[in-house]
């Protein structure tokens, strides 16, 4: 299997809901590093996955519907606890339509899986992978 | 599937025996960058995986088992090589118990597989996954 | 010249004053990576600079307030911008009051300049450096 | 599963062939920093996967036939799209060829699959694993 | 002293002339991250050194005059060999010309001294700093 | 100001005596990541500071000395605190005199100063800097 991954980061706020959350129930911010993973079986003609320029600037457009925002205060979240493993959900889901939509080329069609990873500190990141559904 | 992993560190001596480990037969010493990662398929309703603070804290109290310590010294490590592979498998085994006593809450006991990971260096590093036995 | 550093991070939100500032006029947050160097001419019988343990309690407890906060809620940022560089300058302040007050060891009364750096994100960092006034 | 990896990086000069790669059709280059993992069920009775430093000896050497070179002119990559993916393709076939050829000891025998990961910049990377076929 | 630094990379090819440089004679690359670090003695009324936006922005426009080519074959770079250090020195020279032209706005103004650091791998960097001249 | 990089690591052994080491009175160990810094106003006629590859030729041999070793036994450390701090005084000075012996190149006599950093854990790091006397 090969795995293609690109990266880029976005700078949030949010608060949330629960006693388990303790100090974290107030709002605060996290410096989210985003690691995007595509994986496909083979490569195409040209020997690449998905083209690096194109996965950059697709992730970008997703994450530039929630940088520099209150994640509190945007309709796509509202009533969610925005917690990273929820955001790798959010992210996932985001890029899986933009790969059926071929806005990731043809290569993107061949994609038969992929992993969002949010890192919010040095001491803690988070991860969902699937299929792409 | 989910992953949610938090990191420490420790600062341990030790020696190998067997004529392959070289220079390593001699008693030195390694900083282990430690990664616990916790897999589950589904998050709870507050949308945790497992909460990183007290996984945070279990991993803590697992290192204080044997950080500054020369590990030739622990009986728990006696007459073992404690390589880096070893070493993740005994800190998997330590996480696996805390997690079926509870220590990491009720999302703990959805946890299906961990994986650890040890940095011995910035050139290499060695791992130890399995499911939650 | 000798120098120690150590490093922790926080969690926070805010928000910025002034059309310069873009998106970022919008309550938005940011994970920083905050690392505290301590600068002196000589190391101690023991040859330390400052005890390691002992600075980053110091420097966890200046962070305590105010990380998991809205920077913009807190009354000792009332009217600021709390910009990179201008938080590294605040917690200088903090650093250089702990060492004065001898919270860091008489190691810490040979302390000559202290610099404080806060990461933002992977591409953005800013300092302050400077004498303990 | 435990797994090893040990890393180490090459400087090479390329350009690719393909409207697709836009700027990069002209020559260009990267420093690829290289991961080899390998992944087994059980270590040796010394508690070792694979001896690190003969996994760095014989990464060395398979990096040795292309570090410092234009891709472009080496027979071994004629007519083909050196892309990071590629490569990764490539250090795969070699480390397998040299586990089973017992280059990596006994050890390396027991190795099911490899996972070569090359980091072209902090913000792109690429991975090919498979079984030691 | 106030510091702000941006990154970004470029991914290029060149060859040396000079026994001394062994392998690296032949054309072989890099990818080089690149620091540009702005040090000035106060911030302005909105507590900015420079605007990292547009810091970054500069950055990269400089950074676009050499980046996915190979330096042998760029009148800027004829005749010289295009080292770690010796692109850092350029780097500087370009930044402090945006500088003084006001490219970096009011803030930019103010500027005392510069300085560029270039990683050519986890193993090395170089760098120049100097006053803005 | 032009300076120039190398790094590499060790793997030691070692206890503290004084009972502010708390913990780190017992024989521990470390993965000291160390960074050699090399200051010179100019570069030679082919714009080199110091040559990359003799500079990681005689770090490593200096490091040699000491790598793999319970620093507690070594006659070059008895009775001394091998702290991070005083470890980075001791290469600075083998650095220092490989420099004067000509061991560097002619572009090693040109080094003015050099700084040695030594990283003990991603959360901790000491530095000695000074000319080259």
């Amino acid at each position: 299997m090969f795995s293609l991954t690109v990266a880029d980061h976005v700078m949030i706020a949010h608060s949330f809901r629960g006693e388990e959350f303790g100090p974290a129930q107030r709002v605060h911010g996290a410096t989210f590093v985003v690691e995007a993973e595509f994986r496909a079986p083979a490569l195409d003609a040209a020997n690449l996955l998905v083209d690096i320029a194109a996965a950059r600037v697709e992730l970008r457009k997703i994450l530039d519907g929630f940088d520099y925002n209150n994640l509190d205060t945007l309709p796509v979240f509202a009533g969610k606890n925005t917690t990273t493993e929820f955001l790798c959900l959010h992210v996932h889901g985001e890029l899986c339509a933009a790969l059926k939509d071929g806005r990731l080329g043809d290569g993107g069609k061949k994609v038969e899986a992929v992993k969002v990873l949010l890192r919010e500190s040095p001491l803690a990141w988070a991860a969902y992978e699937a299929a792409v559904g």
